[in-house]
């Protein structure tokens, strides 16, 4: 299964492609959407900017599952709007193209990556650059992206285990899911 | 010129599309797209219906311009962002369909439709009923959406009035707009 992991920002939105087969995870690509080039007056076109930009990692990675961070909520209640606004304009390019959207906060991702959710910005970066094998630590934007997409990888094999423990639950009450008798 | 005006928000986003003439105002269609049928969880479909819902009122009226009423900072914070993610996926639709978005406040709608920034709600309702000749009061959501609609048409009309008057300058120095002279 392959996972494309958003960190969603207005001016700098993270993304971070990993496969994952069982407990193996794989790096696929990393990086940022930028729309610093274009001004605060510019809200629609810089959403704009944010859309294609994941239209264009969909197309181009194809990936099977998506999961985004659930951003916080400034004590800014302006930088609040403007960033709900960033992160609809993800999640929208998401579920058109059909992919299915899971939800995590910062929390959940650095208990999944560090351990623990207090971690730093470094130590996401670090776990990440070791959960991946990768050459040298990535930008803290794409690493908290990896890390999004390494959570949701780590959750669909718990979903997984539980899956096959109710099939195996309901085997041996001489019945299968779909209602046949053994 | 076509106008598309929007009103967004999570649960409801109002519309209202009027076609503007000069100073003759013409109403086209009016109404909400509604996401209650989905639940709070529902985030990402929420917003799918809102992005696909003002995709189909681009093609079937074909607007010139949209407008869309700059919202409120709510209260509570996490008011705030999901109702930045509503208006995101809204301003997301438009743009990806290349038509040119401006932004009003509802004080700015009020004091072109009404006179006055302090209108209450009904009194939108009823001014916009007497500008487009309405037979009956518009709903809540779709009379502030038309009435944003109708901003946009004044904001218009004035541009065209201010750009008309650059002209009558210039000509009297001798020289048309594109440089050639009288």
């Amino acid at each position: 299964m392959r996972i494309l992991g958003i960190d969603p920002g207005l001016q700098t939105t993270g993304f971070g492609v990993v496969d994952v087969d069982g407990h193996a995870l794989r790096y696929v690509a990393s990086g940022t959407i930028s729309t610093r080039h274009l001004g605060t007056g510019e809200l629609p076109a810089r959403l704009k900017v944010l859309f294609d930009g994941i239209g264009e990692l969909a197309a181009r990675y194809q990936p099977d599952a998506a999961a985004v961070e659930i951003v916080f909520v400034n004590v800014n209640p302006q930088s609040t709007l403007l960033l709900g606004q960033a992160r609809g304009a993800c999640l929208t390019a998401l579920v058109t193209r059909d992919l299915a959207v899971s939800e995590y906060t910062a929390l959940q991702m650095k208990q999944a990556v560090a351990g623990h959710g207090r971690a730093a910005k470094a130590q996401v970066q670090e776990m990440v650059k070791r959960l991946l094998h990768l050459p040298g630590l990535p930008g803290s934007d794409a690493a908290d992206a990896l890390g999004i997409a390494i959570t949701h990888a780590h959750v669909g094999a718990s979903l997984a285990r539980l899956g096959q423990a109710t099939v195996l639950g309901r085997s041996t009450s001489g019945r299968y899911r779909d209602g046949r008798t053994r």
